[in-house]
């Protein structure tokens, strides 16, 4: 008897802290547990379900697309003169896979995952993954305004400098393409090079402004080749400038 | 005074049908019309503010961003066991470019554009970005759950047939990675060729099994080549199993 009962006033003691926990974090008390239990759960820690893996990202994959949410609405109302392009640069800025991360770290939800992987493995985006996860939870919840209310009083107004995020070029190759687009100046990518054997192979990329060559890049991928030359001719107008 | 008079009563006339159109496509009356008129206005057809274009972009911008999150949490309903790569590629096939343009041309919405474009540049996408729009319009003026009613009822159970999208695969190479994921086996894409001038630079990749090619394809970019090649080796996996 004396046994069940600390079994169960253990329970309850653990409940009451991961409720406690989760509004700290929140800001608000869960109304029920099983999301934020679900949403803490990353893969590597999976449950079994008649033969189905139980983990957090059916959750985070909903939370994903409310954070995008609730950012647009956020930085519509913040910046009520700036065109689009802008706006979706931010949006891409606050909701990057790092830029997440960083801020489930600083809110302390990185304490609170439960998962089975090596430690060096964390740093890349679960904690990012699990923030995503816990706005899905919240959504389903509590819902919609909830979630609103998490992301901008407890993410974005005390955790992110907006000022210091306008001023990081996210992608040169998009800053390039945005500024001839407002300056009707073509921008245009070029191949100029690709050698090497298909394990080691190289490419170099040339960005050409009305027709000339502004800047060229060399990389192990296409992609990595375009944004050295556009950051080197996007450096090259804006001294210009 | 009857000139006035008819002025006015034409206006209300106008104003009238304008609110009766919006009701006729999103199932309520709007409470602020000047949303709307916002969200039917292509950038073709924007009108100056201090210097400023105002058009639908910034709206669409907006809905784009709210309609992912009803369709994340319809789908999250609708599909209770499917794993988030299976919502994640539902999701980019109801929200594409080209199946929105259809769903805005089916729920009539075409008709209310403003716009001043050529006929044939139409049918590319802006009937799409107006019903993101029109979302981003709802949104502000009625709130999400407008937005969710809207969407759920008016377009995702009335004009899109989830089964059909279900059996169309939007990028073989997505398909076949998640088959090599599901499977536990080795998917690579590797160069294996890449030639020509730089202005029509062609390139060749091969899709190997752990180390086996598989299937092989050309085109005149990276991405080209690789979507043929994986959907001869997602024919080549699928006919065998």
């Amino acid at each position: 008897m004396i046994k069940w009962f600390k079994k169960i006033s253990s329970r309850f003691q653990k409940d009451g802290n991961f409720f406690f926990e989760i509004e700290k974090i929140t800001g608000f008390r869960p109304r029920s547990e099983a999301y934020y239990e679900l949403a803490l759960r990353h893969s590597s820690a999976s449950r079994e379900n008649r033969g189905r893996k139980v983990n957090n990202q059916r959750l985070e994959f909903l939370g994903d697309a409310v954070l995008g949410a609730v950012v647009a609405d956020f930085l519509y109302d913040q910046y009520p003169a700036a065109g689009e392009g802008f706006l979706t640069s931010m949006r891409s800025k606050i909701v990057s896979r790092k830029h997440m991360n960083q801020l489930a770290i600083q809110i302390g939800l990185h304490k609170m995952l439960v998962k089975k992987t090596p430690r060096n493995t964390h740093a890349k985006s679960i904690y990012g993954d699990a923030i995503e996860a816990l706005i899905g939870a919240i959504y389903l919840d509590r819902g919609y305004d909830a979630c609103k209310t998490f992301i901008e009083e407890r993410v974005l107004r005390q955790q992110v400098d907006l000022e210091r995020l306008e001023n990081r070029i996210a992608s040169h190759k998009g800053a390039l393409l945005e500024w001839g687009q407002k300056n009707k100046r073509q921008i245009v990518f070029e191949v100029t090079g690709c050698w090497g054997e298909s394990h080691a192979r190289k490419y170099e990329i040339t960005v050409l402004l009305d027709g000339e060559a502004l800047g060229t890049g060399k990389g192990t991928s296409k992609k990595r080749a375009e944004e050295e030359a556009a950051r080197l001719a996007y450096q090259t107008i804006t001294d210009k400038t």
